[in-house]
Parts: structure tokens; sequence; C-alpha cells
């Protein structure tokens, strides 16, 4: 395993200290419990955003940290959730009088320390609700989660529901408008190698060379099927049929079309897929009339990709194009 | 190898395919030849901006067309020149009247292919500059060059030198500012695995599992050593010092640091690179005042990454700030 990295056992902590370094205009950074906050948080009457989850990700969740989106993101070690702990004092950072929402990824782990906070949070009269993000139509149980997994449509989620709080929508509202972006928004991955956890030295998984996964979750658990490396447009075709069929999508539909990259993948290739998933949309019909491609949901260095497709509306439209200042995504003013 | 494309040779024409697809508010596509132009272009009485090379390296360049950046990019096969011919067409659509600037990385076919460009534009009565970029300060001559590479450090060639043009300086000026920024600015890169180019299927070069190569190029040419793993502190260490050398970087200087990763690299991984460099800088006396973190220069697959310094006045941190509107990199307005 090579890695650019100094001790395993250091590389969150670290890789916090060099968020903070890069984005002081952006987010301050707490060490001891851990979390990324939102530089001029609490924002006194907003609804303020928490998510969080094993690290790993990234940008997921930490780069979403701004103006616009999250108030705050934890990040747990390497593929495993942060403790109950993080959460609260985040919850409790971001908190500006009109509640806080937590945006859970749907694993096991995370919700009930999610839920382990957001109860905490309650005994301090910090109103908390929390939407869970299950966008992954590949399993219906997987390693780690009962239930559908929640992958790149957090993405989705995150900068929606910041839209909404920062043009200050209550936490009724908030939730509300999360709630519907997760309900019309499905997601489905493809692997080619595996991720290295550092601790573990070595690939999550073999993946023989010439084969790949289908329906893989951001940790690396299995998916659908292990077949062999097919042509990009076939796996595109792969990736979107159950998608489409899951909502349904439908003819006439408006959608934010998002060709996400694991980590691994050459941005060159990202962009073979966008085309073959946008023609497979114009032939149904369904009009891609917002995009996103790019790294932002990943599994350490695993090769890969998925696609995510959201339904639109005038209001999610509205939102999503709403100014956002982050480390990994912005726009406008 | 594993690589979500179709057929090899047509790798380029449809990742370019996707790019129109994905970004239709920022850009058109011409496919014959192949170029990737602003969508407005030309702007009557801007200096417009060329840039372009092998594909391969992506989002440079075509990442980087639209306002407050490039007009146009043109990207060749795989890690090879594209031929004057579509950097002909490129200039000719970009050419509002006030001239072209031709930004171009310090490859011998890049380098030839630009110039014969520039002599046919001129003979079609287009005034055209050109600004050699060659930051890498790892070594003197290399596999495809004559002098040093261009690297990372195009990308914040590209950034000023689009700002210039687009608040209206005249050519002049615009590659004044440009080579100014090249001037200014030196990178070094390290690299722990070989990019696999499609059409060879095989990695460019041998890498053991346990070592490194300092100062590689960013098609994998051989940089100053090969040495064995080390602490990523000991890497950037290694990185930062003939970068500061060189130019030289003094106590009181204040700098962009730009971390930048070669494509398979987590973006956990560059943080912790980001923390150390900065770490480095404050004990010179040097400001880190302006930030960039992420694969903006990349190398197919590769995983590594560079450190790029720029020594900042007030003139390029106020370009630097300028609205930027492109697929890869924007903010303001």
């Amino acid at each position: 395993m090579k890695k650019l990295i100094n001790d395993p056992k250091n590389v969150v902590a670290e890789a916090v200290a060099g968020i903070a370094a890069a984005h002081p205009d952006l987010v301050t950074v707490s060490y001891d419990p851990i979390f990324i906050v939102r530089k001029d948080a609490p924002t006194p009457g907003k609804v303020g955003i928490v998510s969080g989850g094993g690290s790993g990700h990234e940008p997921l969740h930490g780069g979403f940290v701004g103006s616009g989106m999250l108030d705050a993101a934890v990040p747990g070690p390497v593929f495993t959730s942060p403790t109950p702990d993080p959460i609260l004092a985040a919850t409790i950072a971001v908190n500006g009088g009109a509640g806080v929402l937590h945006i859970v990824k749907n694993y096991t782990g995370d919700v009930l320390n999610f839920e382990t906070a957001a109860d905490l949070a309650g005994a301090e009269d910090i109103d908390v609700r929390t939407v869970i993000v299950d966008d992954d139509v590949a399993v219906k149980d997987s390693l780690y989660t009962a239930g559908r997994r929640g992958v790149a449509g957090t993405v989705l989620v995150e900068k929606i529901a910041g839209a909404a709080a920062e043009r200050g929508d209550d936490l009724d509202a908030v939730a509300a408008v999360a709630t519907k972006v997760n309900a019309q928004t499905r997601s489905m991955g493809v692997a080619l190698t595996a991720p290295v956890v550092p601790h573990a030295g070595e690939p999550s998984f073999d993946l023989p060379e010439d084969e790949i996964e289908i329906g893989i979750g951001i940790h690396g658990e299995p998916g659908r099927a292990r077949i062999k490396l097919e042509p990009a447009d076939a796996i595109v075709d792969r990736l979107l049929a159950p998608i489409l069929e899951d909502l349904p999508f439908a003819s006439g539909d408006q959608v934010l079309l998002f060709v996400n990259g694991m980590g691994g993948t050459p941005q060159v290739e990202l962009y073979i897929l966008f085309r073959r998933a946008a023609e497979v949309l114009a032939e149904k019909g369904i009009t891609v009339s917002r995009t996103l491609v790019g790294n932002f949901v990943t599994s350490l260095e695993m090769q890969g990709a998925s696609i995510t497709v959201l339904k639109l509306d005038d209001e999610l439209t509205e939102l999503w194009d709403a100014p956002v200042q982050t480390a990994a995504l912005r726009w406008g003013r």
C-alpha cells in the first residue's frame, strides 16, 4: 500500500487541519472533538444543518460546509461513523435558535449515533429533525445497512436543504424539502478496483483484473453482480435502467443528472459516462436541465463511478441554482 | 487494464461530447476539428485566450473554458499534442478583434504546433501572442521537453490571464501578466503509481510497490529520484525545498499555495500534504494568502500530487479573486 499519509491513525486529524489551513475564509475546525464548522456559525435565526459520517468520502462532507450548504460536518474515522459526542458538539455549535437538521446517510452506525446525539441535543432544548438519505437502488439491504444505502444523492440533499435554510425556511420546511429531494433521487454505482483503508493497508475486497462490481456501495460493499468488464456505454445502461424504473421517471420529466467519480477514475471517463447517460435520458424524453460531474462522494482511491438522477420541479431547481460557497461546490453570490 | 471507456480511439471525442452535454451553459464544442469554445465566443473587443495540449490531464484545459478564464481549449489525443489545425480553428473562433493569447505548456510538440498555428493565424491577420509555461523545477530537460516542463502552474496562468482579458486589458497587458505569473510560479510533483494510457493498455512505467518517483512529470516522465516511500510530511519537504530555493521565495512574501492531485489520490491525502506545506511556509515567514486544493492538472489515474507556489502581489491577488465561471473552477458572480 502506498499512500501520501503519515501515521494511519492521524489521517483524519491531519486532513482536517489541512482543511482549516486551506479554507480559513469558509470554515473553522474543532479538534476535540473533531468537527468542521462554518466560519460564522451559528447564524442567528437560521436553521443549522449538520451532516457527517465516516471519512474517506471527501469532499463529502467537509467540503460542503459553507454559505448555502452545511453549517457543520462531522468526520468519523475512515469508513466509520463518528460517535455521538462530536455530532452533539457540532449541533450545539450551529444552533442559531431555529433548530438543527441532521442529514444522515443510511448506515446503521450513522443512524444510531446521530439519533443519540439528537436525543442529547433535545435534552438541551435544541429542536433537531433528521432526514435519512437512502438513494442507492442497487440492493435492498447491505453490509452495514438495513434498507437502502445513502450514496452520492447525499450531495443533492445537502445542497438543496442548505439553500432552503439559507433563504430563511423554518425547520419543518427545510426537513420537508430534504425529504423530498431524497424521495426523488436515485443512484447506482460501479467499481473497477477496491479502496485501501489506511489502517488496514490492503484492498477492501478482491476484484479480478477483468471484472467489475455493479451496484457497489461507497465503502466497497457488495452490489448486484460481479461481471466481466464491458464498454462504458453498456455499463451506463446497466446503472441507469434500475434507477429509471425505480422512481419511476417518465417522459416529460426535468432532471438533474449527476455523474460522480469514486476517487480514482479519470475525469475523461466520467464525461464518457455522462455522454451516454444523457443520450439514454434524451431517448426516453427526459430533459436533463441541471448537471453535476466530478468526484464528490468518493471511496478513497477506488476506481469507479455512480450515476444519480434527481427529478426536479421549479422549487428544487431554484434551490439548486441558489448561491453556494463551499470548498468543493461554489457558484453565484 | 480496466477503464470506463468504449473504444480507446474514441476516448477524446466521447469525453468532449460529454463536456458539451454537461455544460451547455458554458461551452460549445467543435468536433471536426475538435476544440471546446466558450459559449458566447468571440467576445468583441476582448483578448481571446486559447490553451490546449494532450488529453488525460482533465479538468485541464477543457474544464477551464468560460467567463474569466479560457475562451477555448484544444484537446489532443491522450498525452499527445493537438495538431496546428484545431489550434488555428480555435484561435479564429475566439478572435474578437483584440488578438489572441496562446498559453502553452512547455513540451516540444505543443510548442511547435502552437507556433505553427500562430503563424497561420498571423497570415489571417490575427494578432497572436504566446506564453510558454515552464513551472516545474524538478528537472532541466525531460523526455518530451527542452527546458523545464509546464505542469500544475498552468492553471494559475490561465486563471489570472483570463481575468485580465475579462476586465479588458489589451493583448500586450494580458501576455505580460501571464508571463509574470509563470515567472513567479514554481511546482514539483511526486508519483506513487503510473498512469495507463488507454491505447497502450498498460502502465507507462514500472514503479515497485515500495517506491515513489520524486519530481515526476504529468505524463509520467522521469523526475529527480526514485526513493522508498516516506511519510507524507517528508515528501512535502522534498518537494517544497527546491521550489522555495528556485525563485527564491523570502520571508514576508504573500503566496498562493496550490496542492494538486494527479488524479488517483484521495482528497484526504491532498489535505494532509497541504497542512504540512502550509506549516513549512509559515516557519519561513511566508504568508499563504490564497489557496487551491484538488485535482486540477492530472495524469489520468496516476496516484500522486504536486505542490505549486505562486508569489503574489496586489495585482495578481485581485485577478485571482475575480469572478470565474467554468466547469472546474467557479466563484463570484
